[in-house]
This record gives structure tokens, sequence and C-alpha cells, in this order.
């Protein structure tokens, strides 16, 4: 288990940078006790924005499919606070698609602004349901994936 | 902004290696539709281990301190599932204590399980609550996280 | 504290009898084990359905205001499932405007179904901020109220 | 659909009102930005307090019967704050058990406080997995729900 690169890997990203933005409504208690959005709820917007992808763009109940997607590594770094009521868009990007997993560059956007509040990754390995080995990413994610793969920066 | 280590550093970690546990338990909806934990939810267990750990062995409501913890960085590796009505640990030490920023490694353990479901890294830099502005980790604070320090791996 | 009429008074109520309709995103997580969004999260979307509300109608940053709305009593029915990724819409109405407390009826609906997924109640009571005795609704909330007012049925 | 008594039927019940009193750890970002308990939270506790005693009482994985609980109906009266990182009681008592469904009566009560600071009502209706048909409630959690009955007041 070696030492993954973190999202800091993203400095410099904005965004226009991300193929795909998904929208994404804050709620009044995503923000915490110091009034901004906590820093757990990111990766609620990350996780919807990936899965809501696959759902939307594949036409698929990725639930239904026999290899499901488990995550394996997040991360996110904060660059500036959000608060209810802003509306985001969340940038997905694939920076890597493999054999059988899938690793996500990721942004959350306050509307209208093209610098991040936040960059994240998010890093699926595709299981079979029962099993819980490694399998192939299905043909059907694979297809909606190779959009957003970006080059290397 | 340059890439920091990742949670991979703290592969062989075990409940030993940990100064602090704090337990944790589980709720009903902290599974989804998977049938385990959501990925979103440890960095909750984390949010509430570093901040209970602070509230408690300092005595101080950190909410009333004139300098306040915001979150810089978070990154977590799942190793193995976790399932309501588990009853888990909360592993905490601290990796790196800075002028202004604590970096803390933790993992989330099973009752009675000595290898970690998930290791992680939280990374607090400590601002002035109205002009947020770094500052000094407040001296009340670093006096409770001296002792957590564990030597580099 | 007497027994409250609950959102059974709510029967029959369909997308046309609500003065204001917020939409409002699913997340993935919203879901739980059995694939359904967990009936805690529809109090989720109430809440910041009417925070949301209350804050673009009036313009004002509520949580700046020296009364602030507590909530003293909320409930739901729920009559049919929703999961991610729907989309929903909640609907807003005002049953009782009194000097200090709102009642609001609310229902979550499915974007394009009139039949309500859900009905509920939710009853904010404003206090001083400070003190936490009850003050009176602030007028510039009140005046965004009163439209929303519904006759009971 | 008749209006059904709410939480306010639980007047003057205290810590020794309920057969069972289940532990809950609050988490940090139970709290929103008036820095109290957010509403919503309150049935998290609910939901887990609930379905906690249904696995561990009966030695059943409740996931894995054929028949389910939905839940049909939720209420709860706020009568006091609870803060971050109070450790709470959850009391549990069964108003109602019927052929095919489940009313509890709720609190969540401050370790050491015999006050609730908020009661609730939780309704369980009992489906079979695949039809979503009212079926009886399983024998095996009749069981553990049977000692749970309080007369009514």
């Amino acid at each position: 288990m070696s030492s993954l690169p973190g999202p800091g890997s993203l400095a410099g990203w904005t965004r226009a940078d991300f193929p795909v933005l998904r929208p994404q409504h804050t709620r009044w208690h995503d923000d915490d006790t110091y009034g901004h959005v906590n820093n757990v709820v990111y990766y609620a917007y990350f996780d919807t924005a990936v899965n809501g992808y696959l759902i939307e763009a594949s036409g698929t109940d990725i639930r239904s499919l026999p290899a499901i997607g488990i995550v394996a590594e997040t991360a996110c770094r904060y660059l500036r606070p959000v608060s209810f009521p802003d509306r985001l868009d969340v940038g997905l990007a694939v920076a890597r698609l493999g054999r059988s997993s899938v690793t996500y560059h990721l942004a959350v956007l306050r509307d209208g602004e093209n610098e991040p509040a936040a960059v994240g990754r998010f890093v699926h390995v595709y299981v079979d349901r029962a099993s819980r080995r490694p399998v192939e990413v299905p043909d059907v994610l694979r297809r909606v994936l190779e959009p957003l793969i970006v080059p290397p920066r």
C-alpha cells in the first residue's frame, strides 16, 4: 500500500478543467457550529456527483449491476469556505481509468466562481457483488468514463 | 500547494500504535444502500474524535477560544467494511505539531480488532476567529497534543 | 403541553395546495440499507426548505437577526418511497402564523408528481438569541410568511 | 388517514418511564450553525435506538428477515437543547403493538438527567420485502417488543 498523490496535484485547476459539472444544492445543516459547510459534507457532494453521473450518463441503475464500485480512497483539500444557501457545482474528471479501478479528480465550486472552494480525489474499485473480488470496470460505465479522462498536468 | 503524503503512510499501523482511542457508536443510517458504512461517514468519526478529544482533554470549550481550528485537508483509505451496529474505536495520533497547524493520523477500528478498518489524515490550521488569519495553536490545546505525537515510521 | 394535530390533517393535499415549491436534489447517501431515502432525511428537506425560503424571500440572513427560530416540534407521514437520484420539490405552506410561532405544512413531492411522497409539520418559535425567551416573529419574516397562509381545510 | 396523537401525549414522562435506555454518543456535526443539535438529528437517534434494540435483543439481523419494518410516521417535540459532546440515552417504550405495526414512544435524555430533552413517536409497519404488502410483525421481534409495552396514561 504505497502513498498516493493527494489532491494537492490539483493545484491551479479551475472550472474549465472539469469535463462535467454537476449542480448541488446545499442544505441548512450542511453548515456546522462555525457557520460554514462542515468538512465531512464535501464528501457527500463528491459521492453524489460520481454516482449521479454514472447512473444518468449510462442510463443504468448501477446498484443492479453484478459489479459494484466500492470506495478505496478519498481525499479533500479545503481552499475557501462555502455556506448554506450557496448553490454549488461539483466538477468531475477521470485522472486514471484502470482495469478494475477509477480515480476521479473532483472540485466543489460556488455557482459563478471559477476557482474551486475545495478539490478532491475519489477512487472506486469494482468488485463482484457477492465475492467482493476485483473485476473489470463494467463496459456500460467505461463508455461514459472515457470522455472524462484528463491528461496529467 | 504541494502534494502531501496520503494515508498510505499509515500502512501496517495497528490499534497499539494510537495513543488515544475514542469509542464511537455506529448509527442505523451510517450504512448506505450497499449495507455498509458509507465512505462519507468515516470523516464524521474522525471529526468527532479530534474535536471530542480536544474538548475533553483540555477541559476547554474550543468553540469559545479566540483561535479556531479550520480543516485544511482530510484523507481516508478504506481497508475493510464496517456496518451498523458495530461498535468502533477511533485511534488518534499527532503526526506533526506545527506552529499553527496540527496533522493527525487516524484509524477506525472495530471493537476488539487490532487491524484498522480504515486509516486517515486530518489537518487543522488555527486561525483567528474574526480575521481568519493563521495564528499559533493555543497553548491549552498544545499541552494535550504533545503527548499524542508519534515518531515518523 | 396538549397533543397537537399531526400531519394526518394534510390528507388529500396535492402539489397545487402549496403556495411555494422548493427544488431539492437527493444525495447518494440519502438512501439507507433498504435502498430508499431514510426517514430521517425528509426532515433535512423540510429544514432546508423553510430556512432557504426565509433567507431568499426576505433577502435577510436570518442567522444575524436578534430573534432566531428554534424548532419546537416536527412530524412526518411517509406515503410512498423516494430514492436517489430523484429530484424533489418541497411544498411549503403556513398553517398558522402566531405572535411568536409559525406552523408550517410541508410536503415532499417527486418531480412531476402531484401526490406527495410525504407530508409534514414544522413549528418554529422565535426567541431572543441571548435570553432564549419568546419574542415576536420578526417583521421582515412575517411579510414573507403572510402570503403562504392557507385556510384550514 | 386520520390525525394521530402527537408526542404531546408524552407530557410528564421521565427517564424511569422507559423500559429500555440506549446510550448514544453525539457527534461534532450533530450541532448546527446555532450551536445545538439540529432538529433532524434527533430522528437519527430514534431510528438507531429502535433498530439497534431490535437487532440486539432479538439476536437477529432484521435486514435479512422476509418482513421489513418501514417507517410510516415519526414526530418529535423539542423541550431543551443538547450539544456535542453530550452523552445521551434514548428511552424506548412500545405504546401499541398491533398485528402489522408497532408504535414507539421515545425520548432523548442527557446523561444523568431525568427530564427528556425531547420526546417522540415512531411507527413501523411490517411489509413483505418483495411485495411491500403489510404482514404480521415477525414473532422473533414480537417477543422482544412485548416487554416494552407501557400502559396508556
